[in-house]
C-alpha cells in the first residue's frame, strides 16, 4: 500500500492517532493493511503498547517516520492505522439514523460516537455528504466508526423504498410535534432523520412520517446539529 | 483602539463575521467601539445592510482593509465589531450553568448557544478555563454570547459558598442518579456542573449536590462534553 494523504477516490484510509487505531484493530482487524508507529513513539498506558497489540493480533506494525512526514501530520499523532475500506449495509431489523447531505467531518464523527453511546449502530448518509472515511470523521468518531453498519444512497426516496418498514422521524424547525411529547415507543424499527448543518431537511419532509421540532427558545436560530442529535438520540434510546 | 490579534490580557476583543456582530449590536451595543467592513463586502441580505445597521444603531463603521490583513483572517470574513470586555455577573435567581476548566473554545461557544436555545441565561467559569472572550468562541457561540451573563471563580467551593440556594447537579461518569430517572423539578435556582473535556469532574464532586450520569453503552469511553450538556439542558429547560 502506497499510503497517501487521504483523497475521497482511494481504496484505502487511515486512523490518526492511538484511541481509534486501537477501535480499528478491536472491531475490523480483517481490513487493515499495516499500522505505522513513528520513531517517537512511547506507550503511554501500561495496558496498550501497540508493539504488542499487533503482535497479538497477527497485524503488520511498522515503524516508519517517512509516512508521518508525507501526509503531513502536526505532532501528537504517533500511530497510524492504514486499511482498506469494506462495506458492512445497514440492517433492515434496527433502528437507524439517516443524515441527509451532512456537510461537516467533525459533526459527522460527534454524531457516530453519540450514536454508538446511545446503542445506534446503523448510519444512513444521503448524498452528497461528506466522507465517512476521511481521517478527520474517523478521528472525531474516536474510532466509533468501527462499531456501525453504514449505507449511502443517492435520495431518501429511494432509501424509504428499500426499507418500507422502518417509521421515519424527520428533525425540523418546522416539525409538527415537539420531541418532549413523543412518549409512544416507535412500534418496530425506526429511522431519525436530519438534514444539512446551514439548510435543514427540505420542507417536503413534513410529509414522510412524523416531523419533530426541538423546542428552543427564539434567541438563537437553530440548535447544533450533533446536538440536536444527541438530544433526539438519548430522547430514543429510552424507548428501545 | 489599535486593534491586533487577540490577546486574553487585551482590554478588547472582536467578532467574526456578520452573524456574531449583529448579536453584539443588537444585544451590547453600549461596549462597541468600531464596526470594521471588507472592502470586498456585499450584503447578503436586504434585511441587513451593516452599513445602514451601524447607522441605525449610531455606531461607528470603518471600511478598512488593514485590519483584516492584520489579523490574518483566512477569506469569508468581511465584517468585525471591535469591543471593550464588560462585566455581566450571573444572577442568583436564576439557574446556572458551571463549566469547571473547559479547555476548549469551539465547545464553550456551542454550549452557551445551547443554553440559550434552553433558556439558561448565566454561565459560571471555574479557573483555569478557556477564554469566553476569544474571537473563537465568540465565533462557534454564533454571538449567543452576548445574550448571557457570567462570572469566574477560582475554586468550585468559592462559587458554592457565594450561591448557597443553588442545588447543585453533577454531570460525572460515576454520578450516583440516572439523568432520566429525575422527574422532580428543581425547588429554586439550580446549578448544572460539567467537568474538563478529557478529565471531567474530580471524584470530590461526588459529595456536592446530586451526581448525574447520563446513560450509555460502554462501547463509548464518554459523551463529548457539549452533546452531554445538550442533552442535560434540554432535559432540564423542561423542569423550567
Amino acid at each position: 500500500m502506497d499510503l497517501r494523504k487521504y483523497k475521497h477516490e482511494a481504496e484505502y484510509s487511515y486512523t490518526l492517532g492511538m484511541a481509534p487505531t486501537l477501535e480499528l484493530i478491536q472491531n475490523q482487524p480483517q481490513c487493515i493493511d499495516t499500522v505505522y508507529v513513528h520513531p517517537n513513539y512511547t506507550p503511554k498506558d501500561e495496558k496498550y503498547n501497540i508493539f504488542e497489540v499487533c503482535q497479538k493480533a497477527g497485524l503488520r506494525c511498522e515503524v516508519n517516520k517517512k509516512v508521518f512526514d508525507r501526509l503531513s501530520m502536526k505532532g501528537n499523532v504517533f500511530v497510524l492505522g492504514a486499511f482498506y475500506k469494506y462495506e458492512n449495509p445497514v440492517s433492515d431489523k434496527h433502528p437507524h439514523i439517516v443524515l441527509v447531505n451532512p456537510s461537516d467531518s467533525g459533526n459527522l464523527g460527534t454524531i457516530i460516537r453519540t450514536a454508538v453511546g446511545f446503542g445506534f449502530k446503523d448510519l444512513v448518509i444521503i448524498r452528497p455528504g461528506v466522507d465517512l472515511y476521511d481521517p478527520k470523521s474517523i478521528r472525531s468518531s474516536m474510532g466509533a466508526l468501527f462499531h456501525i453498519r453504514f449505507s449511502h444512497f443517492d435520495s431518501f426516496e429511494e432509501y424509504m423504498e428499500q426499507f418500507p418498514q422502518h417509521q421515519i422521524y424527520t428533525f425540523m424547525l418546522k416539525g409538527k410535534h415537539y420531541l418532549h411529547d413523543i412518549h409512544e415507543k416507535p412500534n418496530g424499527p425506526f429511522s431519525l432523520v436530519f438534514g444539512n448543518e446551514a439548510t435543514g431537511l427540505p420542507d417536503r419532509f413534513l410529509d414522510y412520517g412524523e416531523s419533530v421540532l426541538i423546542k428552543h427558545s427564539g434567541e438563537i436560530d437553530s440548535l447544533n446539529l450533533s446536538i440536536a442529535f444527541g438530544i433526539a438520540a438519548h430522547t430514543f434510546s429510552q424507548h428501545q
